[in-house]
């Protein structure tokens, strides 16, 4: 077995939607890459405004819309959860150390471009498909005021993960914590 | 002896005010509850305009105001610290560790509301009592602003406590952390 | 009302025994002290064979003691959760910062001797009445081991609070974390 | 699509060796289980006797054998870190966070069976098939000894993952931290 | 060797820029201070707009404007790393354990000067001189913009450093961290 | 200025002893090294058997002999302290970031070794001359069992420190913490 040559993707997930799917759905095509890591940031978030879906929660519905596609059979895909460690610095080591090895990196976080281009590594800025992909935010606004447009922005086994599942609506302006 | 069944009041008590203590006299006469925990949140928090008093300050604030009541005659008060610990989903495992058992929270915290229901506890929006109660940030804005008005929003204790210390007043814009 | 001069008692209390009682009886009849602080020390250990107990249930074994001893009637006692922070140079601090203001350490930890006399603080070491005490090391080893003899040596509240819940006999020899 | 039943293997696996290998199999063989989690513990460790390999390491250790034995295309299996967080009790619901939903644990982790019991979830204790086991202990005592016997009692693709990196062999007595 | 008079210079040094270098001529030339410490705060952050240069990178532009100005020959100097520790009222014993004994802070963090008179050390409120000072936001915004004016306000040592290191050009909008 | 070329000393100093000494002396004639960087490890630690001296002691100790050597004069040396960060792999690019760039290593700690080799960087094993050289356990066990002999194996400069200054007899065999 040679070299497995694998792609990250790193995004906060919060939640999946199409413009993540079609990162994914252009990784899959990719001859260059053997295996596909998807990285789920900020994974110690959760129950917030900006962040309502916990990690485990952002990995189901990755999961789900994996398995719908039958893209596990194309190629390995792994979905990894990775905390913020509050120091922009030794990110890279971080995530060097608890992910397998990657070679390409996909995502649009600047910084991470900065850190890969330091380590030697590639990055390509991930281009979202505008027609049919909506931010997260605006999905998340659209969440939050009940209004229905948001399901035409996200994978079909999100939004059943979603509309099933009462705890996936207990979004509070609180934060526990003080700042 | 059977169960002690105990009602949770949770805040920051910056400072301890009239409010505050309108739903302790509440507890006080809920025959329903033979223990009352009083929780300084934020504990780790003191020197700043949002947050003036250490959390050792807030404990004699109260104290002092009990004392003055003659409440811990009535039923066992329990004030306890808690720390903020940067992660909403932990933290009622967290308090359930570091606390006796409770049985209902009181506050205002939309989150802990969230979190007691799925934990399968009761919680209870307190009601202040408009007439009396002027809110922590106002009354802070009134210390700071050396306007004497703060004096008639919170317990005569807290009002000796707090002139007769010099430390008290002293709240700066910096914080030393840069962020 | 002059200034409240508080005796701080701290210990592990795994378990709450007679010993520990001891002292807070002295504690109770020395008329220097106006109120009594109880810290429960390495409050974030717990479901281990060195500290099986979480701060919640030895607050309770502690309270059920003072309850049944009657004590709290006689002087307010405040039982309060103390975190290690892995930082001996800081302890001192975050104590003074998290509990209300103290003037006597009671207590048999060397350290904490040190770091009292260095803040100008007094010290007592205990002296623990050794015909009817025991060590919470001999005591876990005999609940442990299954003999009832632990009963002796720990107040009877404790006795009663720990043989009605299954949950105080759930100890291990592994920790969650690796070291 | 039904709610997915997975189960969860918990382990350090420093290294991945056959003992490991079978519960795996095992759990491919289970009907009652949709998917697979096999979570990496003590993440953060590395470069030491005890815990040579970093987290990325064992993943890649535990996916090659995966790949060699064809077990990705039966069913869904997910290979996650998991740091160790320092708290007992907080660990149960930072997994039950991090993770996607699980409902069988396996493994021998006295603990982790205790945490399990009292969340409700279903737990394994594993039995090792002693005939072609050795632990990781003696693994890693052979390999550190320069013996080669350990080559029979680790995945055929472990092998080859360790003997063709030099960086695997870099253990030393030494820690960077003072304890 | 009697005891050693140290002051203590405080700041954030993004840049070091000549209000900087001006209060430290002031130090070398007050003759109540037999040595000079810099504390280089906020120490861990680095790589955003507000705060673009490491803490090595900090010390480097201090230290290479210290030997142009043949400073070291005349007091010993130390320049000295200081995290921030997100807790204001342990911040004073923390430096006063890391850093050698100090006996005078100069800067302009009010909370440092509260600290430091708690503490019952001196502290003197650096004046800025307006003729030839501009402010470290100032300096960075022109950096960022590419207008050239900030040569003008840093020592000639930092402008060398910078426009030789292409390095210190990457800044970022976005953090790793999620706040 | 071209670049200045650094030497970086890493130990922990409880106390600074003539072994210590030796190694800085071959620094300070070394022609290939501008400047020197002494390393004040596991500088968090204080007050206990194995660590007794905190972080800013030691700092005192180093600086008073080099000031009594007239080392300063020759080169600059810069005393930095450095933190445990309980993670073996991020290690490195946490020193590459809060000391200023280094090109030499010397010390004893295998894994620094081992961690400097990955990161291209040179390393040098440091010889202690036996014949005058006694190490750290051996000098503080005699420290505390009140022997005079540690006096020939340290530097005059903190013979005369330690022997001035009572707060540096106060080790204890207690630890704040409970591990």
């Amino acid at each position: 077995m040679s070299v497995i040559r694998r792609g990250l993707f790193l995004g906060r997930f919060q939640p999946f939607h199409n413009g993540h799917l079609s990162v994914i759905e252009h990784m899959i095509e990719d001859e260059d890459i053997d295996e596909i890591i998807i990285g789920i940031g900020s994974a110690q978030e959760a129950y917030t405004l900006e962040n309502p879906f916990t990690a485990g929660e952002r990995f189901e519905m990755i999961n789900n819309t994996l398995r719908m596609q039958s893209w596990y059979g194309i190629k390995p895909i792994h979905i990894l959860p990775i905390m913020d460690i509050g120091s922009n610095y030794k990110y890279m080591s971080y995530l060097q150390t608890i992910f397998p090895q990657f070679h390409v990196y996909y995502g649009s976080n600047d910084l991470m471009h900065v850190l890969c281009s330091n380590a030697g590594l590639e990055s390509i800025s991930v281009p979202f498909d505008d027609e049919f992909h909506r931010s997260g935010t605006w999905i998340r606004a659209n969440i939050k005021a009940n209004k229905l447009d948001w399901r035409d922005y996200v994978p079909e086994a999100v939004v059943k993960y979603i509309i099933s599942n009462a705890r996936l609506f207990q979004w509070t302006e609180n934060n526990i914590c003080n700042k």
